[in-house]
């Protein structure tokens, strides 16, 4: 990797329940493909479901994955198999801020409510918040939170990455 | 106070935005009147809008706030003037979840970003939370978040404290 | 409480092990009795040990003690009998930062390794430390840390409260 | 990186001052070198000084270094110029407690307060923490923390992993 190749990877941040359904999981694991495949570095929980799906594809597009674990030790016992640099924060539920810090753009994928906190905390830190088949978030006035809804991983990882124009 | 009334005291977490309309400023300080005359403490993040009106409410209701302030010095400084014990915590947004943990109960008021990061850990916690005028959030398969919605303080304050039957 | 009293009650926070020898459980009870006879408020990390030794103190000296605890919910359960107000803050190991970023002095008794994490950061944040029988810390230059050394309770408070003059 | 590769790398985290004497800049540069030799991922705080060197250690070295930087953004602008992987956390000084746990060992060179929590941490979670012109700690009965001393970057690195026998 040589230094210009330093500089300009793009990290970007997948989120999503441990518990995921089949569908949700192939979403994932499609969307951590194409993420790999665009050269980008993901950085995700580490734990099972979506974040299982996302980093088996990131292997797949031969990319790397980083898993911010909870625990303080064994980072690769609490790991899925797929994460290749699995590493302990010891922040507990907290970890979730650093997930989402992570990344220039945010992916959040089916999700239960970590990955609700996680959206709060991107969207309050003005990150580009990308939504596939996950929370539908209204505000006291109906008005939408500030996530780009996508229909796809193409699209997702696209409007992420912005090569598609989203609309806020 | 004496033993009982120490082990008795209910603390509930009241959240919401820093920038409050005039409406929502006046739901929170109703609302932080009638936790105080229930005899609650009332923890919330010690800034401005929905948390400094909970915290005038409190006062006029003769009860106790805490606020758990982002900053590592001068939490006074910090904090509205209307916040009894103000806590520096030096864990910035992170204090997010501190700030929801230590309720038996969360009520959110209207809310920004850092409002809707508090609402999924206090759900993720299994917390008791009601809405008041707040996000309205749907998860992929459009089920509603496990929150209770009330439609006045009164009827938040009862919700949270389970004086009413509330449906989840 | 009346305003004036609200603005003046300075916090100070109380570290120290969870395991401690009668005579360190003795030194940390009677500086939470001296520190609530001066009207300050105690904040500490509410478990057994030193924490339980301070709250006793401050419950005898009729004062106010916070215990910040680890988890996130049934802060009641997880503290000491003593604490007046439990909370939780479901920061585990994290919530060291809001234990010594809340009082405007840090007093050590005895100590372990959270202990020590806490002295870090209380002068990283540049608060006023003051050790009773704790961790010795001296830079790889030889130089002592910026402690002020305290012998008794009353010496400590008195450092703690710049009623003494300290030299660092 | 084949599978084997990925399970087997270890990682290591160093700490120390962002303000370095040239000697401790050194010194840190070596130690980086030959973590980065041995095939270690190293994990840092991101920043300038003892940070800064060990990352020009590990460049050197052909090795990969992760940091860890406070903000929530742009962490490619706060981190220092050889940093591999920059990641935001969104942590502020919290962030020392992810520093540290993410590796099977810690070495610590020279040191500030935020290092010294770093110190508290590690031996908190039961690390390998090995010393290398840092702070000298004896606890209140006068007996050594539970960290190794090394006097070159060599043996702080076969300590930390190992290759030598430590006394604890």
């Amino acid at each position: 990797m040589n230094d210009k190749g330093r500089e300009t990877r793009r990290i970007v941040s997948v989120i999503g329940t441990s518990t995921a359904t089949p569908e949700l999981y192939q979403l994932a694991r499609e969307t951590g493909r194409l993420l790999a495949e665009r050269g980008c570095v993901v950085v995700c929980g580490g734990r099972g479901g979506v974040m299982e799906g996302v980093c088996l594809g990131v292997r797949e597009g031969g990319g790397l994955s980083i898993g911010l674990l909870p625990g303080s030790r064994d980072a690769r016992g609490e790991a899925n198999p797929y994460v290749d640099l699995p590493l302990a924060t010891g922040l507990g539920e907290v970890r979730n801020v650093a997930v989402v810090s992570a990344g220039c753009a945010v992916i959040s994928i089916g999700g239960a409510y970590g990955t609700l906190s996680e959206l709060g905390f991107a969207m309050r830190q003005g990150k580009r918040v990308v939504g596939l088949d996950t929370w539908r978030i209204r505000d006291e006035k109906d008005q939408p939170a500030a996530m780009l809804e996508a229909h796809t991983p193409l699209e997702a990882v696209e409007l992420a990455l912005e090569e598609l124009e989203g609309t806020r």
